[in-house]
């Protein structure tokens, strides 16, 4: 494994005659703009370009490609992972195809376990900014089409600027893609404006009976799948909820609670520093981050599985 | 009435030996980022400078200011205006004290009335975004306070970069601020994420009851007075439930009907293109803009000022 900087990554792409750019498993903004701006590069290089994704791309990220971009052709191609910090987030039955066959990573996690021949890799908000650079170094003019897709990277991947892990040159890249033509307010629209009615229904319902919990220092919100056939939602709707509880004033561990179809409740919780999600949902065998983690609550012993929840959210608050 | 340049006003500024800012009533995060920043810039100058709000400044911009800094004493002081678009806005009793005497205006409105001796107008974003400018052309540096409240008026302003009204110098004035130490994440946190468990209460009452009319394009929310009541929020937790029934995937006139203390429900009314809620609101009395609009419906007569509402909204969809 090599590690390069942005020029040679730059020049390392320019040399191909054909490249295929892979994008992870239940692909989001920023993933999807990572690959098809630099797919739109690459083009613009002369170079032939499709990108491959495992699962079907959501209809709201439709603006940045056309069917015939997707390509599942790897040979002879050149092989480029964006936004991928495991080979395994490539899609369990593809994850073995490309194992050693992916030929650079570009990636801003720093978990990334280094799975690719080459590797660029940069700690910072969204894998979009690198590939910014990484276009810029290969000489190709950023149009709206390269704007489009790297402004909904970075947006998306920031909560539209609202997270600690933006910088000035976060901003800075906003910025110049806003000058190159990024639909901006359109893409933050559909992205964070809109919500079909059965999601605000489903919140309304699960809100309506949220627990507020250790002198207010935990919100415990249960949806269940009662609540999901009356608001005509699904599981991808859900999305959005685990961040909800958190944002009660006051709160520092937000827990979400998602009856599943297995038998299961699937616990998601957020906190707020000094509190520690990881050391709670670990003594339930979840894990996580400090922030945010997850743990299993079986259906069978709703109570008692929650009640050593709470006694662990106690434990942990306690602490502070 | 004399324009000025932004240098002009930072060398006008740069002369006084003591200044008073005024900020707009009901002070949001763009009048007090604004004032407070100047005030500082100016004090790093040696000028005597406070600051002036006829309302009560809201708890969450508390990290701006010490009460020390609040000032009522304009005798002899050069009085400037901050983002203030009409002498009225000072608030009742005082725009006639004022009156004439506002030595200078810097203000984003382009509806502004030309009310001061001197003034500062630019269409842009926040008008935080004009006095960062002024301060630079004062020579001051850029320090953590100021950033951040020039920081909070921006992103205040233009809905966490949301708002159709970003431009490329929004973002580019964002990540000078960040450079020079604003608390961004934190402040967005206070001004976006966090709402009191009540707010979270009322909007699931009053989402639970949302009317879909026209084919799902009209969305009717309506808050009573009961719901308030069985929340515990009050008129000042309300200010953003209006921007809620237009964010329902599919709609383009969303209404929030509020009931008041005095016999009437307020309408609140937000469209997208082309549906115009000006148009809709005149048919009953209201006005306003395109994209947000509002009129008065008589709780007596509910049903049938509800009903001429719904006519109305109706006839402006017919034309789409």
């Amino acid at each position: 494994m090599k590690t390069l900087s942005v020029d040679e990554t730059a020049r390392l792409i320019s040399r191909q005659k054909k490249i295929l750019i892979l994008t992870h498993r239940n692909p989001d903004g920023d993933t999807l703009g990572c690959a098809f701006a630099l797919m739109y590069a690459a083009r613009a290089k002369g170079i032939e370009a499709g990108v491959f994704c495992c699962d079907k791309i959501p209809e709201k990220y439709g603006y940045m490609f056309s069917d015939g971009d997707l390509s599942s052709d790897s040979d002879e191609a050149f092989i480029i992972a964006v936004d991928i910090a495991d080979i395994k987030l490539i899609g369990a039955e593809y994850s073995e195809k490309y194992e050693n066959r992916v030929n650079l990573c570009i990636d801003h996690h720093i978990s990334n376990t280094h799975f690719s021949q080459n590797l660029l890799l940069r700690d910072c908000a969204a894998a979009s900014e690198l590939i910014f650079d990484v276009i810029k170094s290969m000489g190709v003019e950023i149009d709206k089409k390269i704007a489009d897709c790297l402004y909904t990277g970075i947006s998306t991947d920031t909560g539209c600027f609202r997270f600690s892990n933006v910088t000035e040159q976060t901003h800075s890249a906003a910025a110049q893609l806003i000058k190159a033509g990024a639909n901006h307010y359109e893409i933050n629209k559909v992205m964070f404006e809109t919500k079909t009615i059965g999601c605000f229904k489903l919140e309304a319902a699960a809100l309506s009976g949220v627990e507020m919990l250790f002198d207010g220092k935990c919100a415990v919100m249960t949806v269940t799948k009662e609540m999901m056939k009356a608001s005509g939602t699904s599981e991808s709707d859900c999305d959005g909820l685990a961040s909800i509880p958190r944002r009660i004033e006051g709160v520092l561990v937000g827990v979400t609670l998602r009856e599943r179809d297995d038998g299961t409740f699937k616990a998601s919780l957020r906190s707020y520093p000094p509190a520690d999600c990881a050391a709670i949902c670990s003594a339930l065998g979840g894990g996580g981050h400090a922030r945010a983690a997850g743990c299993e609550i079986r259906t069978e012993f709703f109570d008692i599985d929650k009640g050593k929840l709470l006694a662990a959210i106690k434990k942990e608050l306690d602490k502070i």
